[in-house]
């Protein structure tokens, strides 16, 4: 028997018609790479996305089509998603940081047809330009020329209707062995993750929310905020550059309540204010993602006051896979074990599911130890990449994901490593993120990072690389002796090395694959 | 170009099974008509839901037919809505405070099948079987006999699949004028729909939140609570009586966080808390809709530090239209414009649009003054009646709500009148609401009620019925005097008459049709 209701597709363009509509003058405020700041607000976003959507018709850009950009976190950005996504097209972010053969690559792979790019990247494209075969207009987000793309259209347009299952995104994969991969998002699959995120135990997401994304746009959909801000027709605080004094001064200025970034973020942060006494004062939700927080970190933020959503989630998963909110018991618990809580990473909304398997696919129980290979399924989950003949699943839906987890009674999700990142001594697991993590709790360390390396017995050991905070001579001894607390014996690493600075990904993770190659052939002294 | 995500259908099924595998042991708990109290939790809901969902089908139901219940709020209840919309079955609340006629026309109407009833409805239940033409299994919730219905099976079944567009429920409105009609809502509505009311700018329910559903089941979707619950598994508190002194008996034991329930439910719990000194001490939020609440009512839930979520809706829109969230300039208002805000209806969330037209159909501005019929649209609002041949909307699916209200510049909905009950002096419009609340606002008055009555002059002129609170003395000076300083002079009434009680809907809104029927040939003294 069919309903009676009325139905409207899901569409993007319906989130920026309600943020034009019910929240127009909420402001969107822009601190640009060149120190200037703009103000905009939700009607003019559409009002110019609009206008952007018949400038990339005049361009000859056609429904299914890619718009790419290659650009950090601004109104101008924002006002591209929206057009590009709402006139029918793909838009495409690209991630800056990358290897320039594998902007190559992307760029070629996906078929952009437009790119738009900020001036500071304008080196990138320069160097690209002779390597990218299907790019035919290039436009700089910065003096002038995107307003010159817009300067002849009026705002007088009517976005085209279409199925809720068309495509609106793609996103690539920074992938560290083989090509990237591209993520192709619907309409219905961007719709119903950016409402996910509004919920309380998600972003919690209100109107009276001033909300920062420190995470690029470019990075796994900005973690779908500049969608989901439509919803709710919050206010935006973008900055183009992510130097800490910028950001927590911009935070204290237009009081901003939610931010997001990755750990290394919130590290440059704690120095930030350790150095000059000067925090953001407004914060009261801090998400962080991309990377297990440690320990250490979620305890300094929770200490300021400031509710820590631990979030776990992927390019793959658009990206909300689990989010750390409060339990129901969390006022029943003490300090230490509201930390311990928030160091893992949460539970699932409704639409996602999860479950560990091992080596061999056998399903593992969820009783909070047994560790394995960590799969998801869900309405915002990849079926298929971007030009692959085989879907990335299984016959039930369920995507690997590449990481290692442990799955407690209650649901809560632990990641101990990625898969391939897990160090093998004699057969046996080691964490190597429990490691770093139990060695960013100690006195000194700002940064670690644990890798295995070749034994002739077991096969692994690992060593840790270690990072020392501005004026501390932190011992090897003591890091020994402060992990000895918090880890398993056998986990201990052979040996400590000082370095001066480690290597990260484009999107502020540790490069794990160049410190691997690093030490490809070390050999541990007392091996 | 197509997507490359996954996707599901949107099946109230799914919101249960995620209630069960995330939040299982979070309980459910009912305290019973004859005092008795159980507990059961998300997963045995699910476990008798299947178990039901078999029963059903072992009487014959098959998809697409009606399964009625004729119940106040408990956890078999809840038990029978996923049980009987799981299967494929539409579950049909019916509310058992209409007339008999009423009761027949909805039952026949439906063609129910199967009815699930209170043992409190069984003289209902005995004086309507005759009447009812296709119903042919009758089975009470209590003494043992739904226990029986369902102790042959198993709770290993596993829902049907089906489209997201099939019915899952029907929903009768109590029209006072003609036959009820049905709104019949889909799989995905409900879902939809569900999602939206956790938003914090919403019902604002996490996990943590405990909720405890004053509105009826039958009422409007019991405000879709019973499906927005399992979305987050949050707990529930369920009471089949609704007395003042064991609702807050209940509230303070089980710690209730959020309750949501017309305007009656509270000013019975004010008379409570003065009668006996005793408050809910653990609500944060309470959701009042049905009628307007009364400025008086905002302000006194507010000093008891409760955020009052003031909601516009009905039957016909799943029921969420609007709601009265803080807004962005909340903390920067004084208390008093606090209230002025939350004493209006608030604003829509993504998904429903409004708009105000004239008696000509014209399009009203946004301007905070100009007073038209209500109109709204959206993914769970009614496009077509059960059994009906036309189209509830119109070609552009706008839906005439029968309210009058006014829409401000930043988009807050201010109800002003049902359309049937404006009193029309000299073709000027009189909002009845306005009188009732500004009367309620008057130290000695408990309840007021303004009429139209017949002016040989002005068509027709107010009149005020008063319920004195008990102990009062208040007289018609005061209380004219009073309104004097709350609306215009033309709108003070003609009389004021003080009355012992006045009559309600089965949902606790003043009857105005029999108030007015009462009044029919009244004259005014003074006319």
């Amino acid at each position: 028997m069919l309903g009676g209701m009325q139905d409207f597709e899901l569409r993007v363009t319906r989130l920026l018609d309600h943020a034009e509509r019910e929240h127009g003058p909420r402001e969107i405020v822009t601190r640009w790479a060149d120190g200037s700041e703009t103000r905009t607000h939700w009607a003019g976003i559409a009002h110019d996305a609009r206008r952007l959507a018949q400038a990339l018709e005049r361009l000859g850009v056609a429904k299914g089509d890619r718009v790419a950009t290659l650009a950090m976190n601004h109104s101008r950005h924002l006002v591209a998603w929206y057009g590009a996504a709402g006139m029918g097209a793909l838009i495409h972010t690209i991630n800056p940081r990358l290897f320039d053969d594998q902007l190559a690559f992307i760029g070629n792979h996906a078929e952009d047809r437009v790119l738009l790019y900020d001036k500071a990247f304008a080196p990138i494209v320069e160097r690209l330009k002779p390597h990218w075969t299907t790019i035919e207009h290039y436009v700089c987000f910065d003096d002038g020329a995107f307003d010159a793309l817009l300067a002849p259209e009026s705002a007088h347009y009517a976005w085209p209707e279409g199925d809720e299952r068309d495509a609106c995104m793609v996103c690539y994969t920074s992938g560290t062995t083989g090509n990237p991969k591209g993520v192709i998002y619907t309409h219905r699959s961007t719709v119903l993750h950016a409402i996910t995120e509004l919920q309380p135990d998600e972003f919690d997401l209100s109107t009276r929310a001033v909300a920062m994304p420190i995470v690029p746009m470019f990075h796994a959909v900005g973690w779908g905020l500049p969608w989901a801000a439509a919803a709710v027709g919050l206010k935006l605080v973008f900055s183009a550059v992510n130097e800490p004094a910028i950001l927590c001064d911009l935070m204290n200025r237009e009081k901003v309540t939610h931010s997001a970034g990755v750990p290394t973020v919130w590290f440059a942060m704690f120095q930030h204010i350790d150095a000059t006494g000067t925090a953001p004062e407004h914060l009261k939700i801090v998400t962080i993602g991309g990377s297990a927080a440690p320990r250490a970190m979620v305890e300094r933020l929770m200490k300021m006051g400031v509710r820590v959503n631990h979030a776990w989630g992927m390019t793959e998963t658009s990206p909300i896979g689990t989010m750390g909110a409060p339990s129901p018991d969390w006022d029943e618990l003490t300090f230490e074990a509201q930390v311990d809580q928030v160091s893992k990473q949460g539970k699932v909304p409704f639409g996602v599911e999860l479950r560990t398997v091992d080596d061999e696919g056998a399903l593992l129980p969820r009783d909070g130890v047994s560790s394995g290979r960590l799969q998801v399924r869900g309405p915002w989950v990849v079926r298929q990449y971007f030009g692959e003949s085989e879907p990335a699943v299984d016959a039930d839906n369920w995507f690997d994901t590449g990481d290692v987890a442990v799955l407690h009674p209650d649901g809560t999700m632990q990641i101990t490593d990625r898969a391939k990142d897990v160090i093998k001594s004699g057969g046996e697991w080691i964490s190597s993120v429990e490691l770093e993590n139990a060695a960013t709790g100690c006195a000194g360390v700002a940064e670690a990072a644990a890798i295995g390396v070749h034994h002739p017995r077991w096969e692994e050991r690992p060593i840790l690389l270690v990072v020392r905070k501005p004026g501390s001579d932190v011992t090897a001894e003591a890091i020994q002796a402060h992990l000895g607390e918090h880890v398993a014996k056998w986990w201990l690493p052979d040996e400590i090395h000082f370095v001066d600075s480690l290597p990260h990904t484009a999107t502020g993770k540790l490069l794990k694959t160049a410190i691997r190659a690093q030490y490809k052939d070390f050999r541990l002294a007392a091996a």
